[in-house]
């Protein structure tokens, strides 16, 4: 798939058809998540692929649980339905205090390698700022130990819904030239 | 470019040519950028684009002030050198939380749309969290507004540097199935 296309193709999808995503095809999106830029070349990441039924029902019990009130229409329930679920982490010992930015880095690369390859996916965090209790659930969940972080949840499956047209903010907004706000 | 291509071949370049990078090549690579996803689809992005020497100097200064002896290394002086200088931030007004996240998802799209279009960047932050006096300094330097956060300073130019081939580690050392660790 061309580069341009990628991007403006890509977008969340949260349904997902019954088609396995085979675990070549997981580590090819992997194998491309991890030429991402990461702090001195750490390469800080792990990637926990789940599909067992009984750890991805702690994952949607735990992200529902924290879910703002703001954001109850995105519950986590539709996490059952993907084929895998990425759990993108980040070893704090080897992220030179930038373990949210090298993780995101990762996670934004795999977002649109899943696109590439035809499966639908969607950024969900695995740690809020202010509630440390839900990186620490996930944690106690897979077996992570202390030192390393929990960044992203990102399911993949192939995709059984087409998005509406999504409302975007004019380029033209959004940016400025020497000083912030100057058009 | 192909997707994959643009993945894996994209580095961290720190030198650039001469050559001017046109404001209609930047609006290409800022406009792919906003692709991004964002929580809630809030878009809370700007992009300020630094030309003007003075206000690069002053970039300059404020990241080597705040430059981590362990990455004495990689200090900043080289961001006079580039064209163009891109400062993204996220609005907290509009980004649930979520500010670092939703900034990095764009910055790491700027990286390889940037890349796709035969320019060097390489990822630097703009704030650290142990220390509010980084963001600070950048909002004063840009006039940002306090509710605007500074996520991400990215340089833009044409490389002038074939990077050595990258260090990294095996895909199988990341991965891992069910629970952290378990190959």
């Amino acid at each position: 798939m061309e580069f341009d296309e990628a991007v403006k193709g890509r977008r969340s999808i949260r349904k997902y058809g019954k088609r396995r995503v085979e675990n070549s095809v997981i580590e090819e999106v992997l194998d491309l998540a991890r030429y991402a830029p990461s702090s001195m070349n750490g390469q800080p990441w792990t990637f926990t692929v789940v599909r067992d039924e009984g750890i991805k029902r702690k994952l949607v019990e735990i992200k529902n649980k924290y879910c703002p009130i703001e954001k109850q229409e995105y519950r986590a329930d539709f996490l059952l339905n993907a084929s895998a679920i990425v759990v993108v982490c980040v070893d704090s010992e080897k992220s030179y205090d930038r373990g949210i930015e090298n993780g995101v880095l990762a996670a934004a690369t795999l977002l649109l390698a899943a696109h590439a390859r035809g499966l639908g996916s969607v950024y969900m965090s695995a740690g809020r700022q202010d509630e440390p209790a839900v990186s620490e659930a996930i944690r106690e969940i897979l077996g992570i130990p202390s030192q390393v972080d929990p960044i992203s949840i990102l399911p993949l499956g192939y995709p059984d819904e087409i998005p509406e047209p999504k409302n975007m903010v004019s380029i033209h907004e959004l940016v400025s030239y020497e000083c912030f706000g100057k058009r």
